[in-house]
């Protein structure tokens, strides 16, 4: 279970460092070839450098989907690679449909792909969720994003809709216990100060460190210091000079900020 | 251009049915094997038998996935062999993500999978949209779905999210014109009537006839007979004893309801 396996990797790391693994075919080192199988040996090698400061690897699915059909080798290959790296795998792959698609897509990425967890897009309500939690795999229901015009959409209403997105992941949270997080995003402290009151022991996963510049000083000082928060990181670790270091570091500065607010 | 192909299509088979490639394994004739290869065969087959009643195609994307990663081959030739039998194609996906991620994603359904459009959920706004639609691609934006719990979040606050997102969809059609589209469920006629003043000339892609159980009249009498509604069909029609069959009888069905309300 994923649960397990992630508290064990932020025991061994120290830390709840997520490595975001977002092969933008214009970053990737020239040296690697432009095929599925040179951004397979360079994302192999960034969990190589990578895992003794990261306690989870989120490859996301886009990147690899772009790469066309044998792409989705190259990911299952680097799935694997996490794995025998003693890593989860959150599959970033936002999927949103009705249930009989969803449970397809769950067979895609647990049965087929070998992912621990996979985010999801709510906009489908509970119905669709279910498919998703019912084989024994984890969600992470994306609840506030990261990006500027998200606000419109998923702050809209009063509670804004994230709220409500996030009453209906702690309702399945307490059927479906250690199988459900939330994605909220670093760049929006004001939504994390109010998501914070609802279902405290769901683990949130956080994007918007580094390129996309949230803060995570004010993020933090929003927020309880009792739940679970995978900062995750993708482009300022991975195309860094010196992975290992921007990982170390990043690591080591989740931890000053979470441990002292 | 999609729009294009789609007014051809639409006059050659004279009428508004999407036909739906939804190929659930356990549904597939016994005499295709369950390989992605057996499924393209299949799926192959139900173009060529369906084309002469089907203004365009839709498979989804969850059932290739669940192959596997051959799987995608699959898909890339089903889309092909669509083209061959001069029709566009909608790639169901669903995607959503910010937007580098869905420039990814609007490259793998275009570019490598060689869609017309796409299905995208606008959860995170309209930033995340622009990548689909900035490449010459067509996008239906999923506003009102037709799955029974969909109605917590789409139609959360007032006026409901729905409403919101095809604002949404209204103001990007006014910038990309004939590149932008609806996802309105059948099952669901009141929401329909609530989303008919906004976006006139806005084409719906309409799911839930056939197995989800949507009522083609009580849909039709909600809306103005304006608008293009292409009515999907997936399950009933693919899995039917005679695909032509069912095919044609959906779409005369689909002519004497929205020809007569």
């Amino acid at each position: 279970m994923f649960e397990g396996k992630l508290e064990r990797c932020i025991a061994e790391t120290g830390g709840t460092l997520c490595v975001g693994l977002d092969p933008h075919p214009d970053r990737i080192p020239s040296r690697y070839p432009k095929s599925p199988e040179g951004v397979q040996a360079f994302l192999c090698r960034i969990i190589d450098e990578t895992a003794a400061h990261a306690c989870v690897f989120k490859p996301n699915s886009a990147f690899f989907e772009a790469l066309g059909p044998r792409g989705m080798d190259a990911l299952a290959k680097v799935i694997r690679h996490a794995h025998a790296a003693e890593r989860p795998v959150i599959l970033d792959a936002k999927r949103c449909d009705i249930a009989s698609s969803a449970a397809a897509y769950a067979c895609a990425a647990f049965d087929r792909l070998g992912a621990d967890a996979i985010t999801v897009v709510p906009y489908t309500g509970e119905d669709a969720v279910l498919p998703f939690v019912e084989t024994g795999g984890t969600v992470f229901l994306l609840c506030a994003p990261s990006n500027p015009s998200a606000a419109a959409i998923a702050g809209h209403g009063d509670p804004p809709l994230y709220v409500r997105v996030a009453r209906l992941g702690a309702d399945l949270a307490t059927r479906f216990p250690g199988q459900v997080g939330l994605v909220v995003g670093l760049t929006d402290p004001a939504a994390a100060g109010a998501l914070d009151p609802v279902a405290a022991t769901v683990p949130w996963l956080v994007p918007g460190a580094g390129t996309q510049g949230g803060d995570l000083a004010a993020f933090a000082s929003a927020i309880s210091p009792r739940r679970t928060v995978l900062i995750n990181a993708s482009r300022s670790v991975i195309f860094a000079p010196d992975p290992a270091t921007a990982a170390r570091t990043l690591r080591e500065r989740i931890g000053e900020v979470f441990a002292n607010h």
